[in-house]
């Protein structure tokens, strides 16, 4: 990585900023994918740099300590590709919260490439079963922790896979991990994102809704991380106009999903007992990004910028040998939440 | 798993405390793998529980809170095997002090029994290349998190593996977790980790010290986790009874490779500096061990006890976005041989 001091307008190669015809290519080796144009690359990057903006402002702003982000960007050279982390730490609101922007254009074998999937798609389709596949990613991701136990810790991230021979596919997902359990929070947070959902599918909410109680679970503990949201991954059963479009109203819902619970919750005051419990609960969430993500192992083996990966564990958590929280307390509730997802809306 | 109030004397199979002769099974299967004796089972069991005890005895003394250690103790019920849990939290040297013996019978798809492994022994000799396998561990493994930043984290890990056609191996180490670097200490604790070496063979010290450094690498850190110490796998290129009797010298030095240097650093003075630098080095043995370790991924994939697993993670962690100690300074220093694992004796 080469740190560089301002991000150029475009992480992209070159090439990828003409907008060509779709090449023949694109067209000759995939059956039953739809084709995508070749802008997309660069309409997705254009989307995730302007939400970066967006989003970073609406936390500034809620967090009102007068904290900038901090960024840093980096490119990758002659390879192409590179990325702008920003970082806000020790805000009023916020212990740390990070929004990530990356392109990458690498090569994987192809059992990564398929470790690194939901498993529904060919990743490797018209490369040979020991090729290494030539790929171009490009996402944003984002967690956010604040200091306060009743203020929930919120993530997002959404992401564009393109092969060089044509096989394509969008994942993403929002999703929220309280230490304690408000019904009103959960409902108005499931309730955005569904009414997002909603207007693209109306399949759509119930579906990525289970993927994300399935997604987001400790299985060593038999409990999610949260109280999830939605998440999908391997998706491209439709145009890629169609997915994108999705894509972009979620990312552009993040904050009216998120930054109404923070305004409510910011200023409850709150016990040692309850920080303790958070940080407990950090502490899974810890276990769920190391052991299980496949965003966070895809990244740590594929040599991304490990600060920019691990920028999503909390600034700090806390195991305890064996606590167990008396059946009928707020905590309880929470973790029974988490063991048994319900339905918020 | 099932409590019990009380560990039962063994916590081996009926049959596995008779003390018959070699089964024929176990000298038919395995070309040049020295045969081992089934009193092997209990002799292990036997010397980790009485190195529990021992070792608890003289952290407690170290510890001068008065606090015991806690046991928990279970058992498979109609399958054999169980396990003993001593923990000590809050005391006045010690944060959060586990030490756990376990007793497995268990089976293993072979890929997962490989990956378990450093690849030195085909852990799945005598069965078809798809079949189960199935499997005996005793183990003993500890940590220790002192609340002193002066005071290191130290960790050992004993055991021995057996399938039911007479495959077999040992695998241990014992090393040493500092925030910041003293040089005699460091020394002390080589010295007689190589002393207890140099008693079974004058190649083991060069040998597992570097096996030590390579194993407790944090690959996307380019960093170890701590100074090393000792640490080998899949050993059974001599008689079991040689293995054993150095396993047992390993772990029956462990207290004295390590509580002198408890008693020198555990009155030292500290700052909020030194202890914010202790917190992130512990925020990378939760790294390290929720990534990396084959124990833990081992255990945490074969269902075994959550709590006695994950004891080995620290009280509290911290993870800073980016965090560079300026060259120079002790935290630099520490880091530095992390990367650059140094000779000490």
């Amino acid at each position: 990585h080469e740190n560089v001091s301002e991000a150029p307008n475009s992480l992209l190669r070159e090439e990828d900023l003409q907008s060509g015809p779709l090449t023949t290519e694109h067209q000759r080796h995939i059956q039953g994918v739809p084709p995508v144009h070749p802008r997309m690359r660069a309409n997705f990057e254009n989307m995730i740099r302007a939400a970066q903006n967006s989003i970073c402002l609406a936390l500034e702003n809620v967090d009102g300590s007068g904290k900038k982000f901090r960024e840093d960007a980096w490119v990758r050279g002659a390879d192409g590709g590179g990325g702008i982390s920003r970082v806000l730490q020790d805000g009023h609101v916020f212990e740390k919260a990070g929004v990530n922007v990356s392109i990458v254009y690498g090569t994987m074998p192809p059992e990564a490439l398929q470790a690194a999937s939901a498993g529904a798609v060919a990743r490797n389709a018209g490369y040979a079963r020991d090729e290494r596949v030539p790929f171009f990613a490009a996402g944003i991701s984002s967690v956010i922790h604040p200091w306060n136990p009743h203020v929930p810790t919120m993530h997002f991230n959404y992401r564009y896979f393109e092969t060089d021979k044509g096989m394509w596919w969008m994942g993403g997902g929002t999703d929220l991990t309280p230490s304690y359990l408000y019904v009103e929070d959960a409902q108005h947070f499931h309730g955005v994102l569904k009414s997002v959902c909603d207007r693209h599918d109306a399949a759509f909410y119930q579906r990525f809704k289970k993927w994300c109680d399935d997604y987001f679970l400790i299985r060593h503990r038999g409990e999610r991380r949260g109280i999830g949201g939605v998440f999908f991954d391997d998706l491209n059963d439709r145009p890629a106009e169609e997915l994108f479009k999705f894509s972009s109203d979620m990312v552009g819902h993040v904050v009216e999903a998120y930054v109404p619970i923070v305004e409510r919750r910011k200023h409850m005051p709150y016990t040692e007992e309850q920080k303790r419990w958070q940080q407990l609960r950090r502490g899974r969430y810890v276990e769920f990004n190391l052991v299980y993500d496949r965003g966070t192992v895809f990244g740590l083996k594929t040599g991304g910028r490990i600060e920019s990966i691990l920028m999503s564990l909390p600034l700090t958590a806390r195991w305890e040998y064996d606590h167990q929280p008396a059946e009928g307390t707020p905590e309880w509730d929470l973790l029974d939440a988490c063991r048994h997802p319900r339905e918020w809306v």
